[in-house]
């Protein structure tokens, strides 16, 4: 029971980010969507998701179904704790990668600033900024949740794109047209960006 | 690109954890290893990871390296902040468990009360603590990295064991005296009882 400093100094290098992506045949890597409400991001990333399951890829989302209630639920929507919000996504989604998961991040995530930092948190090629586009015409058209009529009214304050900007990327790695393209067809360009360049191999 | 809401509602729920449990062939599951500073928490969830990863299973470890200077880097050592400590770890945790992954947590973990809110926010059998059992005596012998000594001295304060209190677990599912096992052994009996216990397929 000696040598415990070396014991742990030697057996923490010892399972690497290459060993678990050898394991699961894939690169670790975070697909960041963002995009006004109603964009469809969730929706492309569930497809994203589950086409690569059907290619025996693993793939995990973070969203707010699963971030808001748990890790982010003493966080209020003050301008502090929105950037707080979206540094703590992006350090889990670092975790995810190292683990050699492919994370789908789907947040508005509204401020170039917040995700430039989360990109700078990353390795190179560990991050890639998914821009969702629509218009806010089209966007408000769509209105699933009622959510921007209720931000037109006045009865939600601080919303992307009516009353809060919304900063579009400037060089994202993907551009989805939501206007033009089906989420299915989105989809599929997404995976075939990871099949080209290399992440769908380990 | 009408039915936003109803395609979301969709598509969010046809991947599931069971599918990506089937995929790796195990469950996802937490091991919460708990002890004294000295104790060998790391060199065991190192050993853990390494047999398990031989074995064709995907395990991921949460530890200081890779959460104090990454997510929890905003916190002091308060005894606010020690407790958002562990509770970000445990939502970070869950999320590792409901991706299908096998996440070992290697933390003192001192209090009782946030393990038990760490195992309260996962469901029945998704967490699993494991004591790593060491005599404060024993750990002050090994002190590899000099810290008991420095806590003695007055360098250091709040040091658990010395000026801050260790509660050890009432009803851990797996104990490990590390006083009398190896770390080895300690490791392949962690994994038997994942093994036992139906872990380690889907």
């Amino acid at each position: 029971m000696t040598d415990k400093a070396t014991n742990l100094t030697f057996h923490s290098g010892s399972i690497l980010r290459a060993d678990r992506q050898r394991l699961l045949s894939q690169k670790g890597v975070c697909l960041w969507l963002t995009g006004l409400s109603a964009s469809g991001k969730s929706t492309i990333a569930c497809l994203v998701e589950k086409a690569l399951l059907d290619g025996s890829k693993l793939a995990y989302r973070l969203d707010g179904d699963n971030i808001r209630m748990g890790l982010n639920r003493n966080l209020s929507f003050s301008a502090d704790d929105r950037a707080e919000n979206i540094r703590r996504i992006g350090e889990v989604a670092k975790l995810f990668v190292d683990a050699g998961v492919i994370v789908l991040v789907s947040f508005i995530s509204p401020y170039a600033r917040d995700r430039e930092q989360a990109r700078a948190a990353m390795g190179a090629g560990d991050f890639l900024e998914v821009y969702v586009k629509v218009s806010l015409a089209e966007a408000e058209k769509r209105d699933p949740k009622g959510l921007y009529k209720k931000a037109r009214s006045g009865q939600i304050t601080g919303f992307t794109g009516i009353d809060d900007p919304y900063e579009p990327p400037l060089k994202p790695e993907i551009v989805i047209d939501t206007e033009t393209s089906e989420p299915q067809q989105s989809a599929a360009n997404i995976v075939d960006y990871l099949q080209q360049n290399g992440y769908l191999a380990a």
